[in-house]
């Protein structure tokens, strides 16, 4: 069984042509198969964890070498309670509903034609990311549930770590009788790796690149396969004249500081003038008690002493730390012209009593997710019900916001007919 | 009124900018103002038929010069009727159903926010296409009908007529009100402004080429912008053992012959090998009786003496003309394997009374359409039912298979709360 387990594609195209070819009977599989093969994969990942853990260590010691930061130490890091997580995380993908064979249209010709536009899967799925082996795992699940073969390129971080992974993940398939190649790698080839990923078009379906705005935007320019783009939040909240005062403290204090390195929380807070008195004053109170530094403009300054003055650069920056942009405007008017100019249309909110500005905002913001009155923390595949997240796409075609498992699948119109023809 | 009429920007990326700033109110207009600004167009077109034609002449006269062939002459010229038709056309898209505001989800949070995922314009569409006027007109219709604002790169021999059929379209929006920079061309700025269209990521939305597979190609390959490929058709017809030959003739001839330049006519014919002499000789009389030259392999040419041999480059060859590929294969499984090798994923259509094999041949064929007993030529918006086609998609993101209005839009999440915040 070992050698048809074992990764013997020496080069990365060998193996995206390995992924398509499994691609085909990984389509195949039923609900039930594809669920089983999951809960082999979370099984054999707890039975493994003594050897993906002695992996990990290899990488851990490389990157302690290399200088890397504690923060993305700890993001590399595997332990027995985190491939216990990861094992967990793979059963609940497992439990999801089958996004593959939906009938998403039906319709009879005229002349009897029966078609129907069925959801299937893309068939290979690669991914790029950055050093965080428990995005192999959850890349690999998501791809698996819906019918797709993978073929995956890590950061070299977590090389050893992403190598242990993917063949306890091959093992586990191969003893169900899985085509194991329908989990691939391309890590070791490094940069190659990442580049012939990008210019596989006709073997590989779809891109989803995960991580820094700066990754994304390589694999969005340089690709030649369609990408989902997962892209950063540059995320505001309006308070406008009739803004509750405790909703715009909770929300925008909630919207800022419950997490503040993830793309949904907000970045800059632009109050409308004639409630500024009213407003700024206790949010920026309630904001500073939750350690929040405030970048102000002059007018924001005036009420907030210990504000920092905000810079051009403020605007245009996502910094997934406790720091906020504020911004004194004339009125809906100048907000809208402020988030149009600096928005990443990833999420926006505001916090209003006036429904006409509710129904203005709600329709004339561009993004993912337009929200009146409530935080811009909910823009979650989780949140909104998905029960599992590939990532929030910012792009508008395909898929945007929040992705669930239905958005790694295509549709396929089917025709049946008995003998007609077309006049 | 002029002056904002006459395409003033000077520059491919202003032309772009202004497109861009005008697809903030045509996103906003309601159906009977669409509906209403398209029939002005048609009105108008109607009423500068002689103008129109006048600017089409100098372009077919320069077309002479240049030594365009007869076909291309004929597709670039416009006269009184054809103005008339491309009038009639736009009027049928005005009658479509607005694409825009359609409600696709809706779910409420156990918190009470309440979430609907509703249809949105893409904002500016591009396209790039060949020297057909009537392309201007449809696809400046189509981008207009769904809320969006277009911009246009025609072939440089059709410069005059697209320059003055843009310039009725924006009297015509001018005169009701509406920004007339939401249609744009950069024919004068030649490749430079194709290039600039590939280029423009954040301005433009989504490209959709429409022409030669050469040109497809181009665009998808050099394009930073997403783009909707609409490709080629190498389409098989599989004659399986239990095929009925009345539906084999039937079916065979009019895919083929009714139409041959198009992308849904057949290209190859596959006969599983004991059904072979049962069927192919009276399909081939009745290809033959149709004006049809096959390109056989050697035991089809046992059967029809005056085939040609077929090589392995008509395999991969979109003919366009009556000229069709026959094979002979040991069975099903084999011409799963030619399609899958040769296929490109527009339609399949398999002749069978085989449930198990029609089955087989729906799921396991990776194309937008696969058929089973019936004509391949109805892979088309107008007989799917859909009023008008944007084109048929070959890739597998956002839309596949014919497409109508709705493939134009994208989505918006709203997010309707009281106050709720992320614990």
């Amino acid at each position: 069984m070992t050698s048809s387990v074992t990764l013997t594609a020496t080069t990365a195209r060998e193996r995206m042509e390995r992924a398509k070819a499994a691609s085909r009977s990984i389509g195949l599989l039923s609900d039930s198969e594809k669920a089983d093969a999951l809960t082999a994969i979370a099984d054999a990942l707890e039975a493994s964890a003594a050897q993906i853990v002695a992996a990990n260590a290899e990488d851990l010691a490389r990157g302690e070498r290399d200088g890397l930061s504690a923060g993305l130490l700890d993001r590399l890091r595997l332990d027995e309670a985190r491939v216990a997580a990861l094992a967990a995380a793979v059963r609940d993908v497992a439990e999801l509903p089958d996004p593959v064979g939906r009938v998403l249209d039906e319709r009879t010709l005229p002349n009897g034609v029966a078609l129907q536009k069925v959801s299937v899967p893309f068939g290979v799925i690669g991914s790029i990311y950055e050093a965080r082996p428990n995005v192999t795992v959850d890349i690999a699940a998501l791809a698996l549930r819906s019918g797709n073969a993978v073929v995956l390129r890590g950061g070299t971080a977590a090389e050893s770590s992403n190598a242990a992974l993917v063949g306890v993940m091959r093992d586990a398939l191969a003893a169900r009788g899985i085509d194991p190649e329908a989990i691939q790698t391309v890590d070791e080839f490094g940069r190659d790796g990442a580049h012939a990923l990008m210019q596989a078009r006709g073997l590989v379906d779809v891109l989803v690149p995960r991580g820094s705005a700066q990754l994304i935007e390589t694999v969005v320019t340089q690709s030649s396969v369609p990408v989902i783009e997962t892209g950063a939040g540059v995320v505001h909240i309006v308070l406008d004249s009739s803004a509750p005062l405790e909703w715009a403290e909770q929300i925008v204090v909630n919207a800022k500081a419950q997490r503040p390195s993830v793309c949904n929380a907000v970045e800059t807070v632009l109050v409308v003038r004639d409630a500024a008195d009213r407003l700024i004053p206790p949010v920026a109170t309630a904001l500073t008690d939750a350690g929040v530094t405030i970048h102000g403009d002059d007018e924001v300054r005036r009420f907030v002493a210990d504000a920092v003055p905000v810079t051009d650069e403020d605007w245009a920056t996502e910094h997934m730390s406790l720091d906020l942009s504020m911004r004194v405007v004339d009125d809906l008017d100048e907000a809208l012209d402020h988030i149009r100019r600096y928005s990443t249309q990833h999420t926006e909110s505001i916090i209003t009593t006036d429904d006409a500005h509710i129904e203005r905002f709600l329709a004339e913001v561009d993004a993912a997710v337009v929200m009146a009155n409530t935080s811009t923390r909910f823009t979650d595949g989780g949140e909104f019900g998905f029960g599992a997240e590939v990532g929030i796409s910012t792009q508008k075609l395909h898929a945007r916001g929040p992705m669930g498992l239905p958005e790694l699948t295509s549709t396929k119109w089917l025709a049946r007919g008995s003998g007609q023809i077309r006049a």
